[in-house]
């Protein structure tokens, strides 16, 4: 199937954009720099697109003064492909190198800012990690007495929740791409299949639709549903009266979608088509609750109201969607706890799920973008009833 | 192509002597207990096995006591998950829970350690990272005065790196759909099409093979050779003369298969052949050198020994190879810095690579397994001269 190209990348004034909204906030919150580590963050800032963040070997950095372009200080394996950014002071090392790991060059690199007792943002808070041996850190901190590390988790988590028109472009393309995907499924898998070639089926169709890649891809199938929702693939053949749930995170250039589908295999009963009523209109409540102004808790309540029909738990998989982008998951949640604002230019999902019959669990969701009228969606919408194949 | 069916997973015997393995080295090194957070610590001593790991928002959290089973303090929407393995005994939480992520559950765990002063093993060493909130990080060590926190990076690292047979029939397993699928590249390329084709068809092909999944692929192509090894595709289309370069990481049941290969594309010039030649002698070397006894450092030498032929840098990609197994990079280095003795059951690559012409770099890579007598290849071995397609 053929998609309009769209081109890979960013333009310059994208990058610029972004780093000038971080330093307008940092100057605010006073913070004379912003120290990032993550594979997301590094990329929003700087461009630097790379699966090499998979081997655990090597950490990564990059500087956000109060002013000017980021400096990265990096291994010297991506100096190269670092090059190719906007980014132009390029700090490297011959890593690994178990005994000093970028630290003195990071070291040297903040020593002006502890000398001075300046604010440094760092990413400590709700969803991040430190992509860098504990140790190392640990010893970065006291090379540099005077530095006042703040947590600037909600300045980095805020600009990244709503999306440029370019980003937008990528994930409706990929959301594209997984919808045609889903619309092959029933041609491709039939009762006796075995669970694992289901999954391999939909990886391959999804590339021949466009993907780059399908990072995630879970699901389950069992008699009347299924119990969990993070599986691997088994072995076990698809048999007549199951429900199978895929759930996938494909990617194109670096921006993913992340959306589900159930099927049920020649025959759906009465509890699973029940579940699967609900959930459809629980998602058309969310649609609807999808609009500037409104928060996640009221997208969450929306949602969860229609749920509370059948199952007052909303299954247990802690909130009824989040945010989607350059990560599988990204914030807002769709929780109770969250009173995030929604916004023009939001990516979403919305994810209602219900515990039924003795222990099965189903879910459902899609992806939107949030416009000034209300929700749009990225993904050719589920069918109003269980599809049976 | 079919291939032996193995089974998936792993027996609980096997999980059983890695815990008991632990547990004699924490008997040794004084720890009470040892706290994990990353994803291939977790499966493996747990066998908990998901991709939902690729969602940053939520934080796992594994223990394994002194003696008796792992302890899973996890998210609930990973309990039916984690209820399939061999562990017994697990706390959950309604995640995400921004207020307490788990750290109330494992403070609760862990506090009879801290009243008596007991020493913890966390990871805090060199590729590692500390895969949780930094901030909830230190609530937690505040709340637990009196718990000595221990480095145990070389403990899990060591046990790691010395695959059972049952790990190493699954990395035999991919290594051989790995080569099958580079097999089939002559095939499946050639001049005029652009390098996302290139990748999109090694993917779809390796599926075909058997994999489970792709999740790592690099490369470049350009005349007569690249600059950079970790790219992701670009829609320039290969041209008479180039060099391509494919490097993939692909996984079956978790396992990953960790190899490059080099094609010329019309026609290969004599820098190319020259830099191709080295490389290929450097692994020999380095495949002589590969038995028990020999350390990575010897290791590395005898590939830098060839490689000085013609460059006397070997890139500048930091190290030789390493361990290979749950992760597409693992311990050990084959650097200088590494002397780690190389044992029976040990998974590396050897990766030699070098800087030619003007900024060209050329890598080549082979997978093996450390034998009684020496190094078996997993992979079938590149061909002597570069291929040309």
């Amino acid at each position: 199937m053929q998609r309009k190209a769209l081109t890979r990348g960013f333009e310059q004034a994208e990058f610029q954009a972004r780093t000038e909204k971080a330093q307008a906030l940092m100057a605010a919150q006073g913070l004379e720099g912003l120290l990032l580590l993550t594979e997301p963050e590094v990329r929003y800032f700087s461009g630097f697109n790379t699966l090499f963040w998979q081997s655990p070997t090597r950490p990564w950095f990059l500087f956000i003064p109060a002013a000017g372009k980021p400096i990265a200080v990096i291994p010297e394996i991506g100096a190269a492909l670092m090059r190719q950014t906007w980014i132009e002071d390029i700090r490297s090392w011959s890593a690994p190198a178990p005994q000093d790991d970028g630290i003195s060059l990071l070291s040297e690199l903040l020593a002006p800012l502890a000398q001075r007792g300046a604010r440094l943002g760092i990413l400590k808070g709700h969803e991040t990690s430190l992509r860098m041996p504990l140790g190392d850190w640990e010893r970065l901190v006291q090379a540099l007495p005077g530095l006042q590390l703040t947590d600037a988790t909600g300045l980095v988590q805020g600009l990244r929740m709503v999306k440029s028109q370019a980003e937008i472009e990528k994930l409706t393309h990929i959301c594209g791409i997984g919808s045609a995907t889903f619309d092959q499924v029933p041609k491709q898998i039939s009762e006796g299949m075995p669970l694992e070639e289901v999954f391999r089926a939909f990886r391959r169709e999804a590339l021949a639709q466009g993907a780059d890649d399908v990072p995630y891809l879970v699901g389950s199938a069992g008699p009347g549903g299924y119990v969990d929702v993070i599986s691997p693939p088994s072995r076990r053949p698809l048999q007549m009266g199951d429900v199978l749930m895929l759930d996938t995170g494909a990617t194109w250039d670096g921006y993913f979608c992340d959306f589900d589908r159930n099927f049920a295999i020649g025959a759906a009963d009465d509890a699973a088509r029940r579940a699967y009523d609900v959930l459809w209109r629980a998602t058309e409540a969310g649609l609807a609750a999808a609009k500037p102004g409104n928060t996640c808790r009221d997208l969450f309540q929306a949602i969860q109201s229609v749920i509370a029909e059948l199952d007052d738990q909303g299954g247990d998989i802690g909130r009824l969607g989040h945010g989607l982008g350059m990560q599988l998951t990204e914030q807002p949640s769709h929780a109770a706890f969250d009173t995030t604002v929604l916004q023009e230019g939001m990516v979403l999902t919305l994810e209602p799920s219900l515990g039924y019959g003795e222990s099965l669990i189903m879910v459902h969701e899609e992806n939107i973008v949030i416009r000034a009228q209300g929700a749009e969606l990225l993904t050719r919408r589920a069918a109003p009833e269980l599809p049976v194949i």
